[in-house]
């Protein structure tokens, strides 16, 4: 009956800037909300459009003080580097096709940078953000996979690891959802305008908006590497240039095996993230729309329901928790925690130490990773499904 | 609040055989008592076991006269044959491998024939006794495919056929089990014996077991026809030679996607039979161990859940159930509705009519469909899941 | 994977008859099938009607020789017990009014009787019947609280009984139904019209109809005796006599506290019995709809699913059932159950013994208890809810 | 797809000041992430405990400068009023005791109040308060009844309002829990301690702490006026003063009918707030563990899932949402609804305006109903569950 998790600071609060998510966008209020929620930062900078007007007036709103509202990320990064009160991190919150630049010009600048997924337009751009890191260790580089901060997937993570399911056989998982099922981007709606545009999303759609959020959870939760995948990726609706569909078969390292399944035509779905691992000594589920929940049956007993905070939910998940079991917490919680583990990330950096033990967060290895997926699916479906190694 | 569907008739009754089925058995349980639920059947003839002594003990406990009690389902086909009171029908429930000649047997006999699945051992035999049918004409032959039996499966079958999901584009079918997870079939378990054996079961395990359960109840409430597929058929447990898990993209005629999914080593899972199909205008959802609910989703609505009996089930389901809704029908109801169907076709049959309009059961076509699916999953799968034409 | 319950035999099939349940009734019907389901039974008599031409158009269609089709319930009792191949059995199937009259008639004659359910009018009847079965101990006479046939509902029993909740401190029932949300029994439907009739139902409606299934089901399970209640009956519906909804406070000998809601208007329902019990160690929740699933939740720990035939369902469960976990039963196999049961009474009666161990149905103590609670509920109802001894 | 609903408003902040929520306490960390979320307000001062040491840790820990640290209310609350930076509202996060002399303190400063519940000991302090406010209009008052902020709830209350259940017949609350099944209370924990105490929590254990959540919720979605109730408290648990159980019959102005049980003893349950309102044209059901989910049946028609954000969910849940369908939200975004609703009016107030048209948020009114509720509870429990006028 407390708030148990991640404890709420208001001392020694992390300056944050912004590029993107201005007036109209969506991702970014979730970035601001979830950086907020647990008061690790303030938010005291932005480049929230690269149109003048609208980052003025999407500055204002949000209480930046004039000289620090920027259209141009790059002057943002620079003017931001130089002052004594300059921001610490910045959130990444633009469409696909703006991560590397952005991203690049932040690290530079030796600016911690959270950034949104997936990571770049291409595997070689994810390389070179990766070599970028190398060189600038002292930055702090997160990628907001936010599921994975949910706190029973982190249980799950626990229990895989301490070998509850046994040695993993399967791994299923699937994110179906139904929003494009119809040409919404000819109607002129902003979200689906720029995700089927691959100008903007690269070369992946459903695989690259969503297969790889699947993808990064089916492995932070196994645990396992990815050796090869047969992927088909499908564009129902007419017109359309990027997949809406997408069904890869998978194989582990290890010789487990898998299917991802990730759609944006499957009616009746908005957004049914879920995961199964099967070990020789149990299996798990999770579904991200009911996210307290995570079922465990070991094998030749009853199905249990653990539930968050609730009996049975380990540390892994009192660290990500705020109320009492039975009192839900949700997607932004879930993203919160990433927020609020990247902080504790900061704050170390701050005199130069490592986060301390237990603090996770997806980063670049997720970001390059992701992009190998993305790209190895488009590579095998050309090729009539063949597998490719990733 | 009425029994709206499949009418008791004590009148009349179709005398029936059984082969296979003896002490020890499962499925043959399951079939008398799925003919006797609707009263439309009498049993009265049986060689219930190879072993005379099995045979005989099995007969009187099931209350046979022992003059019609047999060891030797050869003998049974032709007894019964000549006598005047002969058997009209005959279950076959044996393991696979004695499918094909006991069927065959019985069709030769003019005996109408209901057959436990999979079809055969090989498609070769299927086509076989398919042409061996087309000799026949006279002779009913059912193939108990029984989930097709289920009250809200031909709801969505009929809802799928009038166009309430639109152009179908993705055929998602998955059947897990765990009853397999550890080396059963070494412990002396009956079922687990021939299940895993390629001389009984033929060359698929899993796929053959479930995997064609799915297969044809995907196409059975879709109505679409497999084009080709790709698979991967693994074996997880050391030493088992038939895989215990199936993965399989598949391509529709017509351009519709799909999977099926299927193990015997998903931990937790019972039987998890569960039917997803979308379309460009709805999408509908169903799962084996809920059978009495079918959800539904037109696009851009809210979820609905059908019920057996309920509102919104109409008339094909309607034929299919007894009692009402709120009260549930399970896994014998749906497999006695394959028996009441037979039971139309037969009673059809005695004055040369075919079976009344809307009367459906699996049939020869279903069972050659099957093994073809079986043998394609198997060449895919051997050549490292390339695609196969059905 | 085997059917391991109510096994069937077909050999020593006990002579049933039927008093009630003509064409277009519902639960005569039900009756037939459950007593077919295991093949103890075999149906050879019936005063279906008390109209002549219904009575013969019914028995003939369900395959009755004309010389045992009745249309005087009085003259069959009679016949029937002189006929040494007569009923050793009779079902009665009819509207509430009846089953006093009826019940009578047949233990007077010898014959043993399985009742539906509400035991009589009045709870002076009742107990008129019980003396009469004092008086006659060779009578075995069931009353189908067929909800206490349910598997799930065995095993929660037996987890009670042998202190896996520890002490019992609560007890919830409810019973919403929606089908009677409108008047209904003005359009002429039948059974509408009898449940509304308080000459044919006597002084409770929904009390007596679903309420009494849910107080039994609830001592059935908790074991324990009820002390007092405090009952409101309402009549939402305009014009409707009996009472359309029903909530009623519970006091328990021992301490335990409870309550019960019924109700026939309650939108969205359509047979919602479910019970819920609390003690000292654990709870457990049972839900009619989905009767398969029994949860358990020992205080402390994780909530935990067990399914009928699956790991942790023991003994007492494994007695009801008939196919392996994951394929769902349902009512009518619940339903069955009572007649498996009352078969077991009724063969070891035939040599003057008492039913094997375990064997359980509810019996005339049922019926009294019943009436009591009905009585109970309308004079606390009657007297602004004050407590009401039972 | 974007955040439509509380829309975050960084200018402007309302300046906040807390009492009690010091460290170790739950609900106090509840608020204030509450009042963070939507970024209305700034948290400027407090006396977070009485003991001095304890409120400067505290107040530290959460970045207030020292001089705004207080360990008296009364000093607090006249401080800050005369500060020309003082803050414009508190909450007040206490035990139960403390709510009234608080509150009292505030208003009479002409500071806003946002108070948990219940509003105070008794029912004539809450009448206290009640005229305190009549002669202080300007200061707005909130009562955290957070439940009321969940946006289905608001859909639910829309579609009452607007006859989609047509005339209410049935209301069905409950709020099971089960961490005082044990005598918690002796082992020092705290929320145990003070919520058993009837110094600290007034009269009504289970029924002042959970029943008047779910008594505020069932009059806030159906719209009725409550007439009488019938209620009996238990105390289960040996040594225990106030009720953890209360099962109470409700009678509501216009006839309909109710009923309400909370439990703290309900092993299985965390927080099982549910509620159920019964039309003559359809009827709802919502669990708090499932927040996103309202479940609506038309009378005749199929149940439907109406979902946070999806199809069928209107603008007044649009109005409380701030991510897109199937990413579920919770707990806090609930009670962060409330005070987001609250900083609309408090921003009004500041220029003297009334909150705009569609801002709601439970009150005065709604605390004084509460104690009403509470001490009818008690008074009829005392009587032998008596009916009590409210």
């Amino acid at each position: 009956m407390a708030i148990t998790g991640t404890s709420e600071k208001s001392t020694g609060r992390i300056r944050l800037g912004m590029v993107g998510g201005g007036q109209g966008a969506f991702i970014g209020a979730v970035h601001r909300l979830a950086a907020r929620m647990d008061d690790h930062y303030e938010f005291v900078a932005g480049a929230l459009s690269a149109d003048a007007d609208r980052a003025i007036a999407s500055g204002r709103e949000l209480g930046l003080s004039d000289e620090r509202i920027y259209s141009d990320y790059k002057v943002m990064a620079k003017s931001e580097a130089k002052r004594p009160d300059g921001i610490e991190a910045v959130s990444i919150v633009t469409p696909n096709h703006m991560h590397f630049p952005v991203a690049k010009a932040f690290i530079e600048a030796g600016i911690h940078v959270i950034c949104d997924k997936p990571l770049s337009l291409s595997l070689k751009e994810a390389k070179q953000l990766e070599a970028l890191l190398q060189k600038n260790p002292k930055v702090v580089f997160a990628l907001t996979h936010n599921y994975s901060g949910y706190p029973m997937i982190r249980h799950a993570q626990a229990m895989v690891a301490r070998g509850d399911l046994g040695e993993i056989r399967i791994v299923q998982g699937e994110y179906p959802q139904d929003w494009l099922t119809e040409a919404l981007e000819k109607t002129g709606q902003k979200q689906a305008g720029w995700r089927t545009d691959p100008k903007r999303s690269g070369a992946g759609g459903s695989v690259g908006d969503i297969g790889t959020h699947t993808y990064q959870l089916a492995t932070f939760v196994s645990g396992l590497k990815l050796e090869e995948l047969a992927c088909e990726l499908t564009s129902f609706v007419k017109g359309r240039v990027l997949d809406d569909n997408v069904q890869t078969m998978l194989r582990f390292k290890g010789g487990a095996r898998g299917a991802i399944w990730a759609s944006q035509v499957a009616v009746g779905h908005e957004n049914g993230l879920k995961l199964r691992v099967y070990g020789t000594k149990g299996g798990i589920e999770w579904l991200q729309a009911d996210p307290n929940y995570l079922w465990f049956t070991p094998y030749g007993q009853e199905k249990r329901l653990i539930t968050r905070a609730g009996a049975g939910a380990g540390a892994e998940a009192a660290r990500m928790t705020r109320v009492p079991s039975g009192h839900p917490e949700g997607y932004l919680e879930g993203f919160a925690n990433i927020y609020s583990e990247v902080a504790q990330a900061i704050k170390a950096a701050r005199s130069g130490k490592k986060a301390p033990k237990g603090v996770q967060f997806p980063g670049i290895a997720d970001g390059v990773a992701g992009m190998a997926f993305i790209e190895a699916c488009v590579k095998s479906s050309k090729a009539n499904a063949k597998w490719v190694k990733v």
